[in-house]
């Protein structure tokens, strides 16, 4: 599966080293952004072919699928023009800037009469969310009755404005309270309160947005852009006989009748999974780049061995056993 | 780079569906067991070759390099019949079965002039390690003094001995220890205190060893192999001027003159890059399998922006707005 | 200070155990409460005076000071006759049912010229709730944006209705809010969402409260009465630099620039000072009632003693020593 | 109850204070020290006796019992005097400085037929230690097989000595391995790994305790005394089917097959207990000392009638109502 990222800004360069680096079944082909130098210093970098105009990369018949990085008023004739093409599209959100030209995409999706557009809501690939949404749809802690959102980031860019903390921020947490509780959001509160005095001149931050849905869910965020510190992202489900949240750092945490706490790991793979696949990828690129080895060697293997034996000695005779590895070679 | 797995028992088959649908960069090309039918059902699940014979694996000229997951006892001859066939080798743990093999295996690395066998130490890889290693060598808490370890899990499997708590699991506590603070282990004592009554008939569980390194830090480790439930590895530092935990589920926790506690994540990569990574996996499995999308799609960018509209007029009115998405087409 | 308790059910009896047995300073000398038959028993239990009529309670010339435990509706009535008095009275919350009667007394006391009246909001002298409120005042992670406000009970008594939520619990945090953020409220909303299939006929139950503060920080409180189990109260200060959360259980942690955690005590007296308290009033009692000893007795200080003389030996010679405690006398 | 301390170092004056301010049942008469000045002061700030012979305060008429807070070396004396006079006696920890001179006070106590002398191992009246002895005892995770267990301060007074570490420290944990487990200690070992670089010269901390008790139980103790900040204490017990840790400031944290986690508050009486204690202290004193009212007073008792008044007309409207309190008076 051949792909071209389009945009090649902060966003789209870490996704084309993920398609190029990390990305199993993927062959990064080209990159494109209106920006040609910045597209051909990508390009280059990583060793595909730099398009200077995107709609050109996604009629290009050497392009399988396309990854939309671009600014957000650009995404509605890209995705418009990948689905008039057939190409499979991962799109950054938003999908588009407004509700009628997002219909309007849904329209021509359902025209082509196949899925051919994702849109990168990344939330619900996170673990504890995944963990959260579950718990939602087994209804054992019953009916949903609050989501309580916690969203802040340490500063804004440049030219952030006050609408853009809901169309940029909270739409995030719009997305992940549908996934969450598998149903529409039928009506929104923005409240102001005090403004920080780190934000911006102008800009009205925090913000505090109260939405509903149509079972009466209740879904609260506190949206916070200029905390002027570290990134931080918690919701707490409130159920009808107990609450769990996500965003403590220790997965997801459960308070019902039978106490607070957490699950513990069943078993290594569920522990060091991670661990083995970042220890084969770094294992493949160190071959890959002559290196041969990125990670203990045999020398390390011999010491386990050494001190293991030792300790063996030691189960057998109850005695302190000394360890001498001799030089190294 | 064209890998053979040697070994397709439950660790192998991990490893050889690992290599062919998550490393990048390498293609899962044979697997090859001692057992002729198990060999041939993982081949063909995964669309590989089967060879029965591990020593023609190795040699085979299709295959550029090896990942050893058979028994321990065959590692020596394996991994010496692949630094002779100039294989980049990835061997799990054990190395080889006694300290004399083990050096055995350095010596030949060493006359070959290059570094060509990997040991499977899995944790390395670990975040959580890597953060505490990176604090020991910092010297940010001073001079290390203990490592606390605990290891327990659930249950053994048949056959599984007292000398076996050493062999095959106080062997990461050897690794992770020498890996942590960069010196080798001196001497080695293993007590044992009362049994668990869950322990099968005469294996000596749970055990108390206590290793001492050359700069006089001493590492105690609690290995307790039958626990009847979950997974828990955790290993607490102490150095002169603070302590820091792993394995409480909640990245490094630190004790320190500023208090106890850990990091916030700096921005939503560090927060959700995980989340990312798997994002694109799953994209790329979905258009490749046909499915076209696996995750949000469309319909999800339509109502997030149709919420987010609202938001904003909300935002500019005070008041509350109610959102109507239409009927799904 | 002869103390007299008005008001003997569940609560009322409860604060005059606690005078009975811990206020120190104090002297219960009577109860009272318009059950006789109450009053009866729980003055022979205590070993005081009942008096059957409240009023004369407050007018006896033996009692000093009054704590009225009564229905809330029977407050204005008594606390006025004890202002009238001249009596110091500790007033279980509320201070009276309407804002009206409640500024009547108010002015009562100021006509008197001196404090006299102390109502019973005890979250003020809880530690966490102390903790947090030095934290809003000493501005060091700036001015207060939000207060997020959690109060949960696992069911509410018989007759419990919608506006008791606000009424007997939400008032909590109506009076931590004024405590913490020092500062009067100056509006409030309650949202009524989706209600728990666990809450009785014609209950609204859970509720979602806003209150606006002059200098415009938000004060957000799910009110929660019927969680089937548990009783759970947190309040995270959300502020210009910084958060701190209490009621996890674990004193403040605070998020801030330097990354998330608490406080380590400073010393043994911070950590174990309530155990130092309870020991001593359990071995008051202890002689008093005649037992001698509650607690450790002369055989620990002997094993004890024995133990650390063998760990001395120890330490000097390096080796294992046993322990001979020899029969116990 | 009349009580007199013996010793008024920074311990006995503290034990004075909490009898002359917080024990309720006990009166301290006088307070006894070898130094007459450091007496004659403290006895004049509490308003007490100031007896300059120990010996003699123990023989006083008007002395009910005593509190031993003199330097360990004198216990043995002043116990034995006690217990001649048959006066009730907590003494501080250590009972005696040897083994012998304990053994005789046990002796002296049996002469007498019944329990007189209490030693002050605080520790076994805090709440997360009766917790876990509770555990312990109900078997719930089966047989205890560890007990891992931290003891960590941020330095030591001048001319404390290696010795001391387990004789005035370890000598906690003895105590509370005893009292939890329920056994006595059969041996012991004391490790000595590398030093702190902030230890004083000829100090040996930390050291590594190993303890085991007739049932097999392994008890190791971390004593690390110049950590240079704060006070830790930590105990772990690891049990057959699961292990329960105490010192993380949350309560007990129990690891079973549920999960891992703590427990809920019942009610409110269970969290907020402790603040209900305070409140009627301090309302006590600041009604003796003259102040009337020391906590919330009638204008914040009105304050919450006014804004709940408020919140029962917006559940009532579904709108904001606005609070107007009018001027303080």
């Amino acid at each position: 599966m051949r792909v071209a990222v389009l945009g090649v800004g902060m966003m789209g360069q870490d996704h084309a080293r993920r398609l190029a680096t990390l990305t199993k079944g993927a062959q990064l082909v080209a990159v494109s952004d209106v920006d040609a130098a910045r597209t051909d210093a990508v390009a280059a970098e990583l060793g595909v072919r730099a398009v200077h105009d995107p709609a050109a990369a996604i009629a290009d018949p050497e392009v399988d699928a396309v990854v939309i990085a671009t600014p957000g008023f650009t995404h509605e004739g890209l995705v418009l023009e990948a689905i008039a093409a057939g190409k499979p599209t991962l799109c950054e959100k938003p999908l588009t800037t407004s509700p009628e030209t997002a219909r309007a995409v849904v329209e021509a999706e359902r025209a082509l009469g196949r899925p051919l557009v994702q849109v990168g809501f990344m939330r619900r690939f996170d673990a504890e969310y995944e963990q959260l949404r579950a718990l939602v749809a087994s209804r054992e802690l019953g009916r949903p009755l609050f989501l309580h959102c916690v969203h802040r980031n340490a500063t804004t860019p440049p030219n952030f404005n006050s609408e853009m903390l809901i169309l940029d921020s909270v739409v995030h947490e719009v997305d992940i309270a549908r996934f969450l509780l598998g149903e529409e959001i039928t009506a929104i509160t923005v409240l102001t309160p005090g403004r920080t005095a780190h934000a911006p001149e102008g800009l009205q931050d925090p913000q505090f947005v109260l939405m509903e849905t149509a079972s009466g869910t209740l879904v609260d965020v506190e949206i916070f852009v200029n905390t002027t510190f570290g990134y931080e992202v918690r919701t707490e489900l409130v159920a009808e006989r107990g609450s769990a949240m996500t965003g403590l750092g220790v997965g997801l945490v459960q308070h019902s009748a039978a106490g607070w706490g957490g699950r513990i790991a069943a078993d290594f793979k569920q522990r060091f999974g991670a661990a083995y696949d970042t220890e084969f990828q770094r294992w493949v690129d160190a071959v890959r780049s002559g290196a041969g080895v990125d990670g203990p060697g045999v020398w390390d293997g011999y010491a386990a061995a050494a001190v293991c034996a030792a300790g063996v000695q030691s189960l057998r005779t109850g005695r302190r056993v000394e360890v001498d590895l001799g030089a190294r070679s």
